[in-house]
């Protein structure tokens, strides 16, 4: 995979990390994945950027996250650690 | 499929349709597929709400339509015909 694909990947990973982060009271993985029917580990590989993930998962995703879901697509404001 | 997904779906192929006719010249299919990088015959089932689209295909389109990738996420403004 293209590094400029890697990066598209890893920014949306970082995005739904801080939304879910920004959740009242914050998200776990765990209950993003119950809240959102994806497993727990598809959201950890989404996270890491790891996943080409499909629309009616962003769906899912945003959902979950009480958000329209082009919010999802916006850019990150905080880049995670790795 | 759920209703509710082929909704997404079609609603997102909208979205495509309208931004490309949007623009100025309004872009044809061919046109749309051939500076996206995607197949014209998947790019007409995208319209028509039959693809589950990846993210990394929505930022192609996304690019080739000169917007932000978020935007192909808004609800469209106009139903197509079907």
């Amino acid at each position: 995979m293209e590094d400029s694909d890697k990066a598209k990947l890893k920014a949306f990973g970082d995005r739904v990390r801080e939304l879910r982060l920004q959740m009242t009271p914050p998200l776990s993985q765990e209950k993003l994945a119950l809240v959102s029917g994806l497993a727990r580990s598809y959201l950890g590989d989404i996270e890491r950027g790891n996943r080409n993930i499909a629309i009616l998962n962003i769906h899912r995703l945003a959902e979950a996250l009480k958000i329209e879901p082009a919010r999802l697509l916006e850019p990150p404001t905080q880049k995670s650690g790795e």
